[in-house]
């Protein structure tokens, strides 16, 4: 793919951008500390993503109406609050830890090498998280995206092949000048089925320090990095 | 209305933040340098604009299925041309010369008010414009926004209620956290009518010089403004 007719990049977030396992960790530490809790937060978090997939699966397959993500998570965290045996949280204690998906922390390199990247592309998140998510994710992180794409604007959670097409429609782009990046093989592996192209960063931790999956790119995508820094080299900013 | 309830600000665009008036004569004078033609620009962005709120209201009222905003801009485009006899452009210079929409520039004071904004607020589009238009004119013109809302995200054209309730949706936000801001007085009465707070900021020239329409406020609303630096003032920002 010549990096010159690339005018996008769009965006997995979750793991790629920002680092949800020790952000949620962090959360459930704080929240542990004001109300008195004993609870394996690592475990926790691992648990509470866990459910991830089947929740946006059902919509994928047709079983359910699309729902925006904060809906899914807290449905899955009150799953996790009964697994663990968390009890005696007010309706808005679990409100907020639910937007501790809002607080995720970015990857030493994100802000700079988004910013590397927004000088000469045009970098937008489509990501499964909703708008709401998406934009307070960014104004407490600086991340300086150019639009909010995603799963709550085209009305489809990734992997289906219309999260991609329909993010490249918004942007009035053809596939092919859209660069989808993400820290995951089969993202990638869906995007370019639909004609984009492909950028993997690795983000090896992203699982905690024993992570199997998706520890390195597994196929020959366009670009691969170990950081948004090194994709900026890469593609000349 | 407080300002301290206020988490987001979200923008009308034509006229507000851009003087499109004057960015589509530019762009026409530089059409008709390039082909020879012999045409009142400033009489011919008029006719183009007179133009748009018809086009949307087939839309409003369920008479045509939503299209974006590029795709009406074309249409009447193509009746401009053929009202003022203009002949001989290829479909890329009508392509082209429609998306003179995506380069409108904004006024003086825009960027620098949107940037103080953006300190203490949300500040997001929302706008009839589609999100490819805003996104092409916000990377040329250095706006920037935390979020592209608008019609093709909430599916609906202003000032239908819909288009008000779901961008305050779409940020998570109650109506009363939203303030919307526009040059334009039957834009925040439909705002306001939906529960938002409301911010007039005066374009007394979007017409041009003889502007009759919208030169001032014409309601008590919460905020009334000379320009976007003033608004900033008056947010504490």
């Amino acid at each position: 793919m010549p990096d010159n007719q690339i005018k996008a990049l769009i965006f997995d977030v979750f793991g790629t951008v920002v680092d949800w396992r020790s952000s949620i960790i962090r959360e459930g530490e704080a929240l542990a500390a004001r109300k008195g809790l004993d609870v394996d937060w690592a475990a926790f978090a691992d648990g509470w993503r866990s459910l991830y997939d089947p929740a946006m699966a059902r919509i994928r397959d047709g079983d359910r109406d699309f729902v925006k993500l904060d809906v899914l998570h807290r449905e899955n965290l009150l799953e996790m609050l009964d697994r663990t045996g968390i009890t005696g949280l007010t309706e808005a204690e679990i409100d907020d830890f639910n937007y501790a998906w809002h607080r995720l922390d970015p990857w030493p390199d994100t802000v700079a090498g988004l910013t590397r990247l927004k000088s000469k592309f045009i970098i937008a998140t489509q990501s499964n998280g909703n708008i709401a998510l998406m934009v307070n994710m960014a104004k407490r992180a600086g991340l300086p995206w150019d639009a909010i794409l995603g799963a709550e604007v085209v009305g489809h959670y990734k992997p289906v092949p219309a999260a991609y097409t329909e993010a490249c429609d918004r942007l009035g782009l053809p596939p092919e000048q859209v660069l989808m990046t993400a820290a995951h093989n089969g993202d990638l592996l869906a995007a370019r089925a639909c004609g984009l192209g492909t950028a993997f960063v690795s983000r090896p931790t992203e699982y905690g320090p024993n992570q199997t999956k998706d520890v390195r790119a597994e196929h020959d995508f366009d670009y691969i990095a170990d950081d948004f820094e090194q994709l900026a080299d890469q593609l000349g900013c």
